[in-house]
């Protein structure tokens, strides 16, 4: 399939992605947008022309709203319906000369010219830590290096809860986080900005279907719940960290900034890039079992540009290398009854792969800084210095086909 | 002062409390709602009425709203102009007859008439560990012994972020949660419902006024931006907790339901109650630092009343007792730029007391189930039963006055 849009031939945006956002127009309003190429195209016009109304549903209001919470909440038969609607709109196959034009001149922006805001309103985001190089190379660095991986990790996915306020939108700068540290050697911590300004690279599931208290949702039904995909970095102070997170886990090493990609990319448009996950030993408990294909194969790349200087590419990873993968993540979340709201963000835990070059963090990359980066310019790195812009990007490629999710990019500014 | 409706002699609601709830009255409407002995106050009525008209402040339509966010939102001005108006209109120096006759008819509720809701939104949720009786005995119990404070824990108010979506209004009831445990001796987990149900008792604050990303909140600020508090109740897992809590902390041995009192007892209603808090030693640093009485006299009990028998007192303890205070804890949480909100619940952590019949939770008063309460039906208890409804009660007394919170109430339903 293809578009009378034009769409550049590596774009993240052909006809089959359709990514949902939510974007500040031209003229001020704030809309729910889909993007093909680079022309975005405004759903509250969609709706508004009358030309949605041949999917079968009644949007209403849904695409004026400032996020897509409500939208999200119409339910998957509704999501899929504006799916295959656009696809006819939008494909050439579409000879509606008149159509296209009214589209062009009222409903399509250039990227350039619409501000991305935050797609959802985030109820509340949960942190997995699902990939087993992560939680090694983590363990043999700050535990054991002969029993790197706690004993419950084979056994579940372990998480925990993280701040929902402090989550904003690719293009939003964060400070470098002042906290309590130890300093090696001493006894007695002191105050100031983090020597160890970490970026985490993660993708996040944004859910697309409430519960009620009590309620579970199993592993055979949990793509219900799920909406689709964003980019997530989720920013970290491991010099904090390492000092505060005894007994109960990270908390001000963590909830500073976390930033996600402005594209939610659905389940529908990765379909076709599922692959199997990694074999898991010992076998899972039942609720935890799944069948068929249920990773994505996504690279995944991280970027750092010194300011005013180039982009250097210091990871390249794959969605694919999770242990858990998002169907257990759920189905154990909501084991005991935990509800689930639209909107909740649940991101996988930083992607490492095998490789030191596929590491989805300074920490490891560096290893902890004794093993500093050599950036384009000559300078290195050992965690992440003021003003470099993290970039986080992400696609599928597959027979032809490329769906991506754009990037999810931030800057560290210094401390206040 | 005294007020012109009946106030029993021990209510824990005279005309000097005024807490603030949400409230379904006989009508069906959902209002905001204040309360005098077991009076029940429609503010939206009030504010219908033009009653309020004198406060000095336009109320609009935030009385009809389904939570306070709107109310506690128009600030710290407004809180203490409605709270000089009610007490003007309800004061026995009211001699305004029509209008005492008018308000019975159309904005009085008994308490009975009316269904109590969830009195905010919960944007986030933090809970700390501030009780060092509390710390230290679960260190005791699960860790070193004479190491029973982690190294971090005089340094800092140790907290993390909970679940905001399962967090209910007293009288719900919650199901005892599934999970994976590690029995005793075992080298493999085992699925199923939590054989260590317990409660904590704890008090939260709710915060007035919400915060941009990357400013900081003072101690010395602190209080402005506190609107007031609520008993708390986070029921826990204690199986489920020790085999997931390392290394990020607990997360479905919590998140399965926490509950809280339906009334948000003002920061001016607790005036007369305010101590000194314990000695930190060693000195907390500088952005720790506070002066004055920032802890507050509230005696708490909690009562266990099996199905269809009376309630037993397992634990009195106090408030006072907190180690860190609310405005070191808002200064922590604030101090690397993490934002807050408008209707946030930062608990306590468990409040536990110096002596053994203080503690706040079962794994404490049963030393985890090795000394099991012999409650008046001649049952024990190692920790909560099916059917076992737990109250938490909380109030503060002195000079003839008394500022209650009334009851955060559950009751223990059997695994689904």
């Amino acid at each position: 399939m293809n578009s009378w849009i034009e769409t550049p031939s590596q774009s993240d945006f052909p006809i089959q992605n359709l990514p949902f956002g939510i974007a500040t127009i031209p003229s001020g309003k704030t809309v729910a947008v889909t993007r093909i190429g680079d022309t975005v195209i405004d759903l509250a016009k969609l709706e508004q022309m009358g030309i949605l109304n041949n999917s079968g549903f009644d949007f209403g209001e849904v695409f004026g709203q400032p996020v897509l919470n409500q939208f999200i909440d119409l339910g998957k038969e509704a999501h899929r319906a504006l799916r295959r609607r656009l696809q006819e709109i939008f494909s050439d196959t579409n000879k509606d000369q008149n159509q296209k034009d009214t589209l062009k001149t009222s409903a399509f922006h250039s990227i350039d010219s619409v501000t991305m805001r935050m797609p959802v309103k985030v109820s509340d985001y949960t942190d997995f830590y699902s990939s087993i190089e992560h939680a090694t190379n983590v363990g043999k660095m700050f535990r054991d290096p002969a029993n790197a991986l706690l004993p419950n990790w084979r056994h579940l996915p372990v998480g925990y809860h993280g701040r929902a306020s402090s989550i904003v939108v690719s293009g939003t700068d964060v400070h470098r986080p002042n906290g309590q540290t130890l300093p090696p050697g001493a006894d007695q911590p002191v105050f100031g900005p983090t020597r160890m300004f970490d970026f985490e690279l993660e993708m996040a599931f944004v859910v697309g279907k409430s519960t009620q208290l009590g309620e579970s949702v199993s592993a055979a039904q949990a793509e219900d719940y799920i909406f689709g995909f964003l980019l997530f970095n989720d920013l970290s102070a491991r010099d904090i960290q390492s000092w505060e997170y005894v007994p109960l886990g990270p908390f001000l090493s963590k909830n500073f900034g976390s930033v996600v990609s402005p594209w939610i990319v659905t389940l529908e448009a990765l379909e076709p890039f599922r692959v199997k996950g990694p074999v898991q030993d010992p076998e899972v408990l039942p609720y935890l079992r799944t069948g068929g294909l249920r990773n994505f194969d996504i690279q995944l790349e991280v970027m750092i540009r010194p300011d005013k200087g180039e982009e250097n590419l210091v990871c390249s990873s794959n969605f694919r290398h999770m242990y858990w993968n998002i169907c257990q993540q759920l189905a154990h979340h909501t084991v005991n009854g935990c509800n689930i709201t639209t909107g909740d963000l649940y991101a996988s835990g930083t992607i490492s792969g095998p490789e030191p070059g596929s590491y989805g963090s300074m920490l490891e990359l560096t290893w902890r800084g004794t093993n500093p980066l050599t950036l384009n310019d000559g300078s290195s790195r050992k965690f992440i210095e003021d003003h470099d812009t993290m970039i986080i990007r992400g696609f599928c490629e597959k027979d032809g086909l490329r769906i991506g999710f754009g990037e999810c990019k931030t800057k560290a500014l210094p401390s206040r």
